[in-house]
């Protein structure tokens, strides 16, 4: 490999074994993403550099790869999907409302490169814009919990929390707005740093021992839905707020019942933070046991950014899936489907010489008509060399079709793992289709 | 809007509507590629800018996205498909031989926008790396006309042409090397600028008329391949270098008429040349009757190019669909399935009141498990808006449950086209899909 044929640090190529997960795994959403009624949007990769600036935070912002074109105009690459989400919807007000969108597109940040993060990932977005309605919120975590499903993830834990109770929580402490805001951000990091992590952060930011206590303790409840709601109910029956949240979260989690998520799926928790600043409502994430990478998906309600363009207060709630960590679990947990561990050809058409060519390209048009994945040899190569190269790539299924079979109207359909092979007449296309899925499945 | 909401020129959204068509075509083309057994290969839309430059010409390498990134490396958007797969074939050397791929991704090019170009495109490639077969060019063509051919495109004529019939034509009027390169740089204008353009511009490089007319007369050949080929035999007996390209088209032809691709489709054109210098061998174009927008297909065998990070020679031959344009003969042609005009929701569960709201949600999930794609009604309003907004937003089918049929176990099922309402017993999942089914078909 010569220097000018080097990718760029925290970039990947996907050749065709891993892009097959890849595009199963993408398609399986897209499929489940449609079940629900989302439709399709897709938007450019590069926006105007105001677009995209001051979205995401101070340091967020250093992120994002922005450069001037030759137009003399600031662009960058989008950073996420939410803020070409809100630029679609302050551009067409003739979309309908509610507006329920997905959008499985590439994102590129410029971060430090490290294991399982990269400048340029998927995003797989599914939101509902302009409504306030619990059941938006709980048919997001309908759809996350209908795509893991499908996808066969097996053990999983959708953790529920609110910022409204967290809001309600901080108040009690005495912490409002900006400093509330602190205080989530430290608590964010209680899985990463531990409570001990956590107490020192805030200690240095100025807060006292005891707040930093309470608080600790506070969010310390976690539980089934109906344990954990009933104890905030008693804690916190005269904080307004707090009780805002707790019958926000009854009412998604009473829905999340009727539409079908095992309820042995959920688990309140008040140490689920979410990061950004953003969310104003129900928020989750959901972690897997095995292996323990944290959260594949997560997501929540955000009142106030998608009007950001629009100048106007616009609701809206959104999950989103990390394509690379889910495929990370699948390659752990071995969840793939045989079928992609194998080339994309369901048979290899042999061809014996130049004068049995054209029976092979003909036998390959028959089996491409009966949607057949078909490759035909294209290199000038004995008999055995043929079948050697298909047995290595992974075909399946191998189709000898010589002098003495194009003379006796027949064909050798060979099973590359076993070694059988069975005779059937050319002329039966479709008994040759069957034998080659019967090996295939 | 605000002035921050903008889009960039030359970038478009895919709005939902008319995303769904472009969906469906990528589909169909990914299809396609794979029954051919083209395996998917995916790339990073950023590369080093030494990757991109130097390998499209001066006047293209200006076109290309490029900017110093955070560590101060030149890097740039992809311009195409066929150099990130020229920097992949020297990068992994495991890869077979010969080495299959399609890759149907967004380009960037900074062109002065206009009707039908944009700056940002996606290109729908197909390759086959690492061999000289003439049955490697045939199976390329092959794959754009099955591909056409399933996205049901009525009138399209393959036009067939070899750069070294052109060079042996060159070779015949005193052109060789770079002055045969200025030579096909004019003939690719005739189209456009016609033969009275093209002598201008030739003759104001220095070329004598006669040795133009001779050029013109000469590319005038043009017509079915068996008339057109046995003609430029005659024409060229003599000619080395024309006979091996007329050979090469023979046997091209020859495994085109063995792999199903109809002979009528097919026309030889001399005066079809392709701008990129890069080919080698055969060069094809698709054209469409209507609208007349020229190619929606091309490609060719470009021997020189995919070694160019190996320090080798690397065979290689590939076509690329233009996603755009055949989406825009979809659409003037009226082709477009009539199930992707409609929203992608199949059905809408209306939701009568705060009371009925769990029997509405748990129909929405069995019909999901179904998998009929059901949308719910997530806003408080009355029934009569819920109909009306189904009506609007062209959901074919709406499911009445209000405390009538929650009592009378059972639901109503009405077709917003005809406004037929049919009454099924809730507990028939399998006749209210049904029902619903057989509304959308």
């Amino acid at each position: 490999m010569t220097d000018e044929a080097r990718i760029l640090q925290g970039m990947r190529d996907w050749l065709p074994r891993r892009n097959r997960l890849r595009s199963w795994v993408t398609g399986e959403l897209r499929t489940t993403f449609e079940l629900f009624g989302f439709e399709p949007l897709d938007t450019p990769a590069l926006e105007y550099g105001s677009t995209l600036k001051g979205k995401y935070g101070e340091e967020a912002d250093r992120l994002i790869y922005q450069f001037i074109d030759r137009g003399g105009r600031a662009v960058g690459l989008r950073y996420d999907l939410t803020v070409p989400l809100a630029r679609v919807v302050a551009s067409y007000p003739e979309l309908p409302r509610p507006f329920k969108r997905y959008q499985i597109a590439p994102v590129w940040r410029a971060e430090r490169p490290q294991r399982g993060r990269y400048r340029e990932f998927t995003q797989c977005d599914v939101d509902t814009v302009g409504t306030t309605s619990r059941l938006a919120d709980a048919e997001i975590i309908t759809v996350i919990s209908a795509g893991l499903e499908r996808l066969g993830l097996p053990d999983y834990t959708i953790r529920l929390n609110n910022r409204k109770i967290l809001q309600g929580v901080a108040a009690e402490v005495g912490a409002e707005g900006e400093r509330a805001v602190e205080l989530f951000r430290a608590l964010d990091k209680l899985d990463k740093i531990g409570p001990a992590g956590v107490t020192a952060e805030l200690v240095e930011s100025g807060w006292n021992s005891d707040t930093i206590d309470r608080t600790l303790e506070a969010t310390a409840v976690q539980g089934t839905p109906s344990e954990a709601l009933a104890d905030l109910r008693r804690r916190y029956a005269s904080n307004k707020r707090a009780i805002e949240g707790i019958t926000e979260t009854e009412a998604v989690v009473a829905a999340l019942a009727a539409l079908g998520v095992s309820d042995h799926r959920l688990r309140v928790d008040l140490t689920m933070i979410r990061g950004l600043d953003y969310y104003t409502g129900p928020i989750y994430e959901v972690v897997v046991e095995q292996p323990r990478i944290g959260s594949v998906s997560g997501g929540g309600r955000y009142d106030g950014l998608i009007g950001i363009f629009s100048k106007q207060a616009i609701p809206a709630t959104g999950g989103s899936f990390g394509l690379e960590r889910i495929i990370d679990v699948i390659e752990d947990q071995k969840l793939e489907p045989a079928a992609l561990a194998r080339t994309v050809s369901e048979v290899l058409v042999t061809v014996f010489s130049a004068e049995t060519q054209a029976a092979s390209l003909a036998l390959a048009r028959d089996l491409r008509a009966n949607d057949i994945r078909t490759e035909i040899s294209l290199v000038d190569e004995r008999l055995s060399n043929q079948l050697r190269s298909a047995s290595r790539r992974g075909i399946p299924t191998t189709i000898i079709l010589g002098p003495d079979e194009v003379a006796a109207g027949s064909v050798v359909v060979r099973d590359m793992t076993t070694g059988n092979q069975s005779t059937i007449a050319r002329a039966d296309v479709a008994a040759i289709a069957a034998a080659i899925r019967s090996g295939t499945t």
